[in-house]
Order: C-alpha cells, then structure tokens, then sequence
C-alpha cells in the first residue's frame, strides 16, 4: 500500500490526500509535526534529504518527495492528467507557477499567520509577500475569466496544485473579494467528486 | 520553426537554449531585456501573462511559459527523459526541487550581484539568501556523492535544470570549492556532446 508523509495542515501534503482520495486508492498516512522538527530527524532526511513533507512512499524503500512531482506520478494515466503533449506541458507549466510564482507568497504567509500563530513577529515579512502574492492571484484571475480549469477546460491535477494554497489564501492575509472567476472556480473544484477538504486525514 | 523569447544572462531560458542545441532542434530567438522592462509589455503579457522568460512560441499563436516546463515539453519521447514511470517522476522532483529550492535563493543572488550589479544595495537580502542556497547545494552534494547524474545514472533534463545555475553559482556569491561531488558532476554536464555555453545565443 501506499504510505504517505503527511502534516496535515499543509496545503502541499493536501494535493496529494486530494488526488489520493479522488483516484479511490488506499494509502497509509504517517503524520509528521514538523512544527516538532519531525522532518529534520536523521531517519525522515534518508527518505527526503530536502527535509519536506509530503512524501510519498511508492514501495517499500522508494520514496518521492516534491507535492506536484507526486501529483503528476499519481495521475498519470488517468482523467486529472490530459495526454496530448501540449495540455500536459500546460498542466506542468502551471504547477511549476504554483511553486515558484504563489506557494512562496500565499503559502508562506499562511504559514505565518496561522500555523505559526506569529503575524506580529513576521509583520514585515509578510508585508513584503503582499505585492508578489496578489500578483499571482490576478495571473489566476485573469486565466479563470475566460477558462473553466486551467487547461484543456477541465478538472486536472493543475487545478488541485493551484486550489491547495488558493483556498485557504484567506488564513495567510489575502483576500479573494476582488477575484470573482478565482472564487467561482473554487466553486467548481469543490464540486469535483470525491473532494475532500483540507483537514480531512 | 519553435520561436524561443530568451534574455541571454538568464540560466532559466539558459535552459532552454541547452535541451535545443542537444537536440539538435533550430529555433528562432527573440531576445527580450529584462532589465528594460521588455517582459512586461502587453504585447509580451498576451503570451505570458506572468511576464517571465523563457518562452516557447510550440507554433504560431501557442506559448509554453516555465522554463523546467518547455524542458519536459521538448525533451518528451527522447534520450533526455527517461520512459520509466519512476524515474520520469524522479526527473519532476528534481525540477520541482531546482525552482523551489534552489533557484530563488542561487539564481536571485546572481541576479542581483551579476546581473543588476547591485550587491552592496541587496547586501541584506543577499545575506538572507546565503543558508537556504548552501542548503540546496548540499542537497545536491549528498545525491551526487553517490550518483553520477541526479536520475538513471545518466544524463537527463533533471541534470539540465539544476546545471543552469549551479554552475554560475559563484557569480551569486556562493563558493562550490566544499562541494567536490557537485564540482565533478559540473564536469560531466558540460562534456556532454552538443554542450553550448550559457553565453551562445
């Protein structure tokens, strides 16, 4: 069985519970807190030397780290991953947006705010996450206006990468009032069979 | 003809460039400053609306954004992907690993010391960037002291994305003398066939 890695407040540990749970495959989950240091332990780092959840355990003693790596890995085959080349370069390039252009500002600053509980400590910190973070928001709203998902105008694994930290882009200090197609698309993922939510283990 | 939108300093479209010439595939290269703010132009924005380079224009009208993206796209069904389901989601953690980890603290410092030629103006925010880059570095020393290429002991697009600017990463201001693994693996990527400096257009 498949055995994942998990913190379950995370939004990155999140996209593989969803795409788990809509694929209908069992999996075991190890949570970590890795608010306790959990993920730096000399026996976590041997599965993931970058120290991060989630990872997930493919057989015994294979171990893939990296939340979108897994998604694709996940999905390949299936309905949440199109097969013809340019919509899945498409997926890609919005999950490699994901990390690179928002998990670092409305993640981070969630991190902050709600898991950390520490919004005065980060004050300046989280400041500073504002302009790039509400910069991404518009890049998914200006997408959203005129697409259903983000590729191929249906549900794939891009929209369980960018709905992870979107949904919850609130708890970090990011309001979503001023981005109607984001939050009718929050709707529709909502919807999607077999959702579950973040907090379900 | 594949139309690449490219800045020649960046290793991001550096990238690009790479897979291209190892393939032997001929493009046409527009070259965009960034540093004129030639990426956030509504002409540019139309293709991606994240105003970033790389670019890949895969036909009249169609654009590929995210540089580790338009590798997977054009390296798909090649030597440079491997076809086992594992070792392809190997490759995407790699890639995820590069923009996540890596690259905002590595490429960024660059930018700023090598490129906006402002060190002493970033020289806080440069100093922020020092743990996390050496982290990632070590990272990459652990895999590599016992790996030859960072998936299926061989050369693939993982080892492309994470050589455009480990390779340069002193012009960030990071030193690879303590890292002998990383610095024989360098050697290995550029005595690739077809290798291209990040320098050729």
């Amino acid at each position: 069985m498949l055995r994942l890695y998990d913190f379950l407040p995370s939004g990155n540990a999140y996209k593989a519970r969803l795409i788990l749970a809509q694929l209908g495959v069992p999996f075991e989950r190890i949570e970590l807190n890795i608010l306790k240091g959990e993920t730096r332990t000399p026996a976590f780092l041997s599965k993931n030397p970058n120290g991060r959840i989630p990872v997930l355990e493919t057989e015994p003693g294979q171990f893939l780290a990296e939340s979108n790596a897994i998604l694709v890995y996940l999905s390949e085959g299936t309905e949440f991953l199109p097969s013809k080349a340019f919509e899945r370069a498409q997926v890609l390039q919005w999950l490699f947006f994901e990390q690179y252009s928002h998990e670092p500002y409305i993640a981070t600053s969630r991190y902050w705010m709600a898991i950390l509980r520490q919004a005065d400590e980060y004050r300046e910190a989280l400041q500073q996450k504002q302009q790039p973070g509400y910069a991404a928001l518009a890049v998914m709203e200006q997408h959203l206006s005129n697409h259903s998902f983000f590729v191929a105008e249906r549900y794939t694994i891009a929209d369980i990468g960018l709905f992870a930290y979107t949904h919850v882009a609130e708890e970090g200090g990011f309001a979503l009032e001023k981005f109607p197609a984001i939050q009718d698309w929050l709707a529709r993922v909502k919807a999607q069979p077999r959702y579950i939510s973040i907090t379900t283990p």
